[in-house]
């Protein structure tokens, strides 16, 4: 890992170089490497608590101007209870991961002695933006040599002095391994956001990791392919056949469990068929958990007046909240539902709350988005969740990957023919032409 | 299928909603308007025809002119022997193909009562820019059908007549079918590309067919993902261990089976150690073809003169000549040949030529193309050959879809979890938390 204050087109070469030596080493020299930089990373926790230290105090007092968000200081802070232990078992956690690169997904034999294989390869150059968290990089670092992938990393201001010291670590971890250095490299200089985003001759992926701000200013400045969210308007249509208690459970755990996510409810359908019988009491627990209901006319006139039910305007129906605020509409049916929530959600999560297969079935295939859920909360849209280790981010891109991604998000695929020095001029439907054989061959 | 006089962002929302119900739709449903498809065309073909010979009577005379490419009047021709079978034959082809909709690639456990399934779904929006060949209407309405996915189409000018005489025989097919007639819409308005290209909300991948020029545009124009490749430039590796008579056939064919084809033979790299082995008669075959051989210094010594063998100049090394010039150059080892490669080639496909299988596995791993090739020619790149049935392209992106494109690089996925009114809130490391099973259930 290079610490460099190499120009954004140097660093993109030298991390491509890197990249195509890095594809070429063995799974077992890219888990020796995780082991040495999660070894090194332990015997350094002293330094590297001090250095987070420091980048706390000076956030710590720019919290206390006012120039600094509270929450921002708290993703700073390594010493938390368990976050350096997390970041430690991250490492191992991905160095048990099954081997992306190398698994054959097709073969075929096209003729005698002429075989097609599709096999699995990285990407290739990665560049991370993030924001304050220090223990992405020792993430990122991972996953990057896991999958094969060089990684460019462009990290926030507020953490500069823990980015530092944890990549002087990895790097020289990485010294002691055949992993180049160059396949982890942390740009320090400043201001070079724009001159990276315009090198996608050379970087093949970008994935933005902060805030909605962030991530749409990526999606707006580059023309590499992001890999990510700007936003996460998720709803849940309300059907009337939905069974009460799971309906207020999972409406609850929805909004409530982590109102700023990505995946939390920003948008309540009502079939008006619901309005009289299973609403009420939906909204009394809303209400009493705190969230303020801005509500359409005939959602409003189905419950009893309160300060914290007010008018909904349209806007609020594509307004991702991220707080103690739920959008609620009336829907005369299922496919009005559907067809809002195609219109005005984000194609992130979103759910259907029935007991009526024939209906969930339906939802779930007609609405666009990542996630389709049948009687389980948005909230589950994760990679820990769904199972797959970890995450780089959960995508509403419509291509490559959606979704939580894992690992397989930053794998691609090339075509390997092996013959015998076949030529293509021979093959035809003509007469004297040789035919393909097309032949599925066990994988 | 609209003849559509829509501005160009109606006709994006139109194609959005007409994909949502084709989504929805069986197999057996969608089958059936190809097969609508296939007998509307088939009784429709005088009418058609007569279309097309006015369209090329025009081009005749443009080609006369000089305004006009012989080669492009060629490709006008629906009348040319064959081309009209192979236009239907291409329908019922993609009929029989396996549904690509709904597969299941994922299915876990993630708790009792709470599945989580992957499923392939289309993609959603379509735009192919095409110039003058009237058949890719037929081929790509039935892709656009089969895969679940709406398409705008906007053809060159030159096949307006075809184009409209098709799309009202598609169209008229379609209102028989359940399936939206907005599917597939022609925008027949004039320069309506730039505005088509800016629906980057609305339009999910933009697949151009045609020139260089045309690919180079449209990447260079949209935020809209690009699926193709604006150049190919495929190199082929000779080392000394090559059999004789196999790297001759493979570099000639490679070279000479269609030299404007973009899997064409562009740079030839030459061992040192074979300069002197195998070299010359590879040389003097290609010479004797009719090909221009441009030639390093070390290279053309080893060559007898000839008025046909120059110095090349270092842009040879990175011009796709698309035409009977072959560059040559010497390198001194593999490693310098695959460094060769993945800085001046496009990443298209790539060969080399061997006896030795460790040096092949090595250039295989190392070659940083979509297609890696052991003694076979680049030629092969081609969907048809793949045994993909048809192909929509090439693609040397290095996300989503690489090589060959067959109707898989026009689908993605959505999660569907099912549960029984499951909330995230209880689950966590800690005392009294649920844990998740996270088991793999077959496909």
């Amino acid at each position: 890992m290079s610490l460099t204050n190499a120009s954004p087109a140097d660093a993109a070469l030298a991390a491509k170089s890197a990249s195509h030596i890095l594809q070429t080493l063995s799974v077992a020299d890219r888990n020796e490497a995780l082991t040495l930089i999660h070894d090194s990373l332990a015997a350094a926790k002293d330094d590297i608590l001090a250095a987070n230290a420091r980048d706390l105090e000076l956030a710590r007092a720019a919290a206390a101007d006012g120039t600094l968000s509270q929450s921002l200081v708290s993703r700073l802070d390594l010493g938390k209870p368990g976050k350096w232990e997390d970041m430690l078992k991250g490492i191992l956690d991905v160095r048990s991961l099954a081997d992306p690169v190398g698994r054959v997904t097709l073969r075929t034999l096209l003729d005698d002695g002429l075989t097609l294989e599709r096999v699995t390869c990285p990407i290739g150059v990665l560049l991370i933006i993030f924001e304050a968290r220090p223990e992405v990089i020792a993430n990122i670092a991972s996953l990057a040599v896991k999958s094969g992938n060089a990684a460019i990393l462009k990290g926030g201001k507020e953490s500069t002095e823990s980015f530092v010291a944890i990549s002087r670590v990895i790097s020289a971890a990485l010294d002691l391994s055949l992993v180049p250095n160059a396949v982890v490299q942390l740009v320090t200089t400043r201001d070079v956001i724009p001159d990276l985003l315009a090198l996608d001759r050379h970087i093949d992926l970008v994935i933005p990791r902060g805030s909605n701000e962030l991530v749409r200013y990526v999606k707006d400045h580059t023309k590499i392919p992001v890999l990510g969210h700007a936003d996460g308007l998720c709803s849940i249509y309300l059907d009337p056949s939905a069974d009460p208690a799971q309906a207020a459970a999972v409406i609850l755990d929805a909004k409530m469990s982590y109102p700023a996510a990505c995946n939390a409810l920003e948008t309540l359908l009502v079939h008006e068929s619901a309005l009289a019988t299973l609403l009420p009491a939906i909204a009394a627990s809303l209400l009493a958990a705190g969230v303020q209901l801005r509500c359409d006319a005939r959602s409003k006139s189905a419950l009893p007046a309160s300060p914290h039910i007010i008018d909904a305007v349209p806007a609020d129906y594509d307004t991702e909240f991220l707080s103690l605020i739920l959008a609620i509409k009336t829907v005369t049916s299922l496919d009005e539902a559907v067809a809002h929530i195609n219109a005005h959600g984000s194609h992130h999560t979103d759910a259907i709350l029935t007991e009526d297969a024939a209906s969930a079935e339906r939802f779930m295939a007609a609405v666009d988005s990542s996630g389709v859920y049948w009687n389980a909360s948005t909230r589950f849209a994760d990679g820990m969740r769904y199972g797959f280790g970890t995450e780089v981010g959960i995508s509403t891109n419509k291509i490559h990957s959606r979704g939580p991604v894992g690992l397989e998000g930053l794998m691609i695929y090339k075509y390997k023919v092996r013959g015998r020095g076949h030529v293509t001029a021979v093959y035809g439907e003509g007469e004297g032409k040789r035919r393909f054989r097309h032949e599925s061959l066990p994988l």
